[in-house]
């Protein structure tokens, strides 16, 4: 599925007009209230990981971002300097690029032929916001998620194609539903939170892997990187945000912190992400939750 | 229970040492395992509920202090002005009060007797945050919550009480559990949000409460308000805030939304709740939500 | 001179051109080295009047905007919480709405018939701020300023037109000469310092004068309002704005604080402007500095 | 003169007092009616330099700070995806840290022995700013500048003394008087501009110097580097800035952008620098301008 040069030209699956003409939630519609009640039941051992990671000057930041500023409105300092420790009270203040820290991106994200997901115009997001597919119309979402760890492949075979994937879930006794979620760990972060990313290759997700997304009815995709895909050169869109933003209404999580459930072996458990009602926010960052 | 004048007594219950003397995370321990597991197993119509308001200019907001900006770094409008529309990607920014839209207060948050909760010193918090019970130390919080509509009660009735909340929930065949959150509904967010606030009185939450609230471990206590209780003369710790945050270690989510589960008669549900990592915060946005 | 309706249509005097083709500084070519030197000369008395209002929360800001937010990187307090005294530095932060307190428009802020001032696109002002015009190309702007307190003229009257002006400056023995800045007080400033804007109008300057600025080759305009004139409907752009800075590359000064030279009855001085070279700005925030 | 491990011991000339005891503005006392009328008559050339660096992202910064970030509120490109080419406005928001960029220092910005210039306590700069020697107390600077090229300076040859201060300006025919300004250029600009910083050592005035600037009444010394002396060790107050702010109430300006007025060989001129005017700022960024 080569789709560079040919954007907008939909050449495989899609969900346009699946849930109406005026659907701004794509695939979050898959996740049905009896879907959530079996994602509910997921849990086996109620331990919670947070899948964020932690907002601070310095944090890992995807592209060419700046990393959060976290300034205080008031703080113990000033009631110090005033000799008054009777009481008080602290308060701050966050300066953030939505996109640069682990964040979702809402389906007004991306676009290609001047089409954003199920056909509304890209010119519908201005300086304004995205008066289509903001992540207020969103909301929160609640499913299965299925962890995939594939940091130990090499770089060079390429990109974890949709057979891949699904030999990965059966080896370990798991079969993609529709609405699930599927979380990479590719050991990007890892290697960001430790400060040793350069010169290191890692694995990532093959465009292809669109068509058995889409089959599956994959409702969200997360990674532990910038970019769940091979981010390719400069001033080309990556092909598979194409594919499952624009094309299917499939949400994207980035720059998540998986090693804690991958440490502890965990491959399934309940996801909840919340993002912020930015109003015609095209991102939010989150802290997502798995249950497991 | 009168503490006005006499912060930083303690007069009441207190869990101070209880998790360690080290401990940051106060009632966030009793979110143990089993504790989130039975929370999971609450929902059984499936259907969430998204707690927090939206981020705009203009929104409700708390205090004195702005409504959250949301800036472009790049839209649609920049390729329609450069006449391309094959494909294109939009990025934004945020900027704002933690504390001013639907947010969870760290336990660093307020202190009195020159105390934080547990002890720790209120000289811990300045201009770099946090460096203890900041909200990255809480991190997501996964329990059950029990709604309590109190807007249809007088404004000169004064707060709930224990009794009170105990006897609301009897009605309804609830009753608390360790670990549970209490959300009330107390008509302040409708009213803001249909510009309806001025010269009018809301119920809120008696000081008296927190001795309930400690008996029954509750770890969460939620409004539809800027803070729980009555926030009393600008230049005094609104109590319940003292009682709970710094005596008890109990958490308090304000300026929620909690129209929709109201009008849909829910009292209970599975709630979580994702504060963003904010490295030493004393606060995060969030949006909390409730599955029924 | 009616412009509404026609914009783009130059219908009135124009300078696109007149400094070449590639010009993006507009009238800051008045202010040529000798100008300068003759601007130097003005001065009497050697008294320095700050034009600026004071940044801060809850100051006056022209529109839907916010006022400025100042925060702490660092203070006294985070020292007194340590407890040393030996030594410190603070440092801040500010966040603001560059056209929001006292500033000076950059030639890109306005455009009509898709065109900005000599001509360029008004595709050229894009998320990644404008690169014709911004604001770092016009830089500093030292002339000779004509005050004029016009803010006992009864807003019923209409706007100050070019034969007022000149009539109002020839009463004080004054005489435009090109290059030179206009300053008008209007008394909007002041009313809005003191809480007192609400139900009154205030004195403007009519579109017509913009014929008699023209003439007279006035670099400058600049006023103790939101907008020099009469802002009109929403939706329409001011049309003198439309004249001056878009036909004629004439520079708009809005905010200011005129009061203090108008008490000490100053009615010319050597004006400096030095505007942030904010990189492709469409405004930029100042404290223009009038020296009698 | 050495002074660390023994700030506020005052060992060497000081200015405490001299303008009374409630005096917040130091050594722009100085710049009297007089000053600034023979500064006006200084400029031969009517040329005007820009001292300012440009405000974008990538700027050079000062020290663990974030370079300026500028957003656009509205531009050329909504209109051009709503498809009007009538007309249009467009504005931006900045947000910044203050002392990142070229700015100038309150005399708030730094403090020894728990004092602030003149006396005032360090704990009069809190969260909510310096209530004592705040930026908006300065207000704009107009004075003569004396420039210094020693960017040929070995940096081995230590910083520049008093005594070679004195002769460079004798060198060259000027004489400091009373209200001047100094401005070194180091070459540090130059070299961070073109990215050509690591490994390079730039020559800086040495702490002995505060003594000459002292008896010289200099109102104010500029830098093109982040500090004007040698910074020193992290975790010790740069001493020329104890002297010049602290003791002296002399004003500091960094980040400076000097090559222009260099390269035409100009060595004084009048200088104007307009701070904004933040309400109890500690910085305030500037475009300082030079009129030779």
């Amino acid at each position: 599925m080569l789709r560079a040069g040919t954007f907008g030209v939909m050449q495989g699956p899609s969900n346009w007009g699946r849930w109406g003409a005026d659907d701004e939630r794509g695939a979050a519609n898959l996740l049905t209230d009896e879907h959530v009640l079996g994602a509910c039941a997921v849990p086996q051992t109620g331990r919670v990981f947070n899948l964020g990671i932690q907002l601070k000057q310095g944090a890992p930041v995807a592209g060419n971002r700046i990393s959060p500023v976290h300034l205080m409105l008031s703080d113990g300092g000033d009631y110090a300097a005033l000799g008054r420790d009777d009481w008080g009270t602290a308060d701050d203040y966050l300066f953030l690029a939505s996109g640069g820290t682990s964040h979702i991106d809402a389906l007004s994200h991306v676009w290609s032929g001047g089409k954003l997901y199920n056909g509304f115009s890209y010119k519908d997001v201005r300086s304004s916001g995205a008066s289509r597919c903001g992540i207020e119309k969103t909301g929160g979402l609640v499913t299965r998620a299925l962890l995939l760890d594939i940091s130990g492949r090499p770089a060079r075979d390429g990109g974890m194609t949709g057979p891949e994937i699904e030999a990965h879930l059966g080896d370990r006794g798991l079969e993609a539903r529709p609405g699930d979620a599927l979380l990479f760990h590719t050991g990007w972060m890892s290697a960001a939170l430790s400060g040793e990313l350069e010169g290191r290759s890692f694995p990532v997700v093959d465009t292809s892997a669109g068509d058995w997304i889409a089959e599956h009815d994959i409702a969200l995709v997360g990674a532990d990187n910038p970019a769940v895909e091979a981010t390719g050169t400069r001033g080309v869109l990556p092909p598979l945000h194409d594919v499952l933003i624009r094309d299917l209404g499939v949400y994207i999580v980035e720059m998540l912190d998986l090693r804690e459930p991958v440490l502890a072996g965990v491959d399934q458990g309940l996801l909840v992400i919340a993002p912020l009602l930015i109003s015609r926010g095209v991102n939010s960052p989150v802290n997502p939750l798995l249950i497991s």
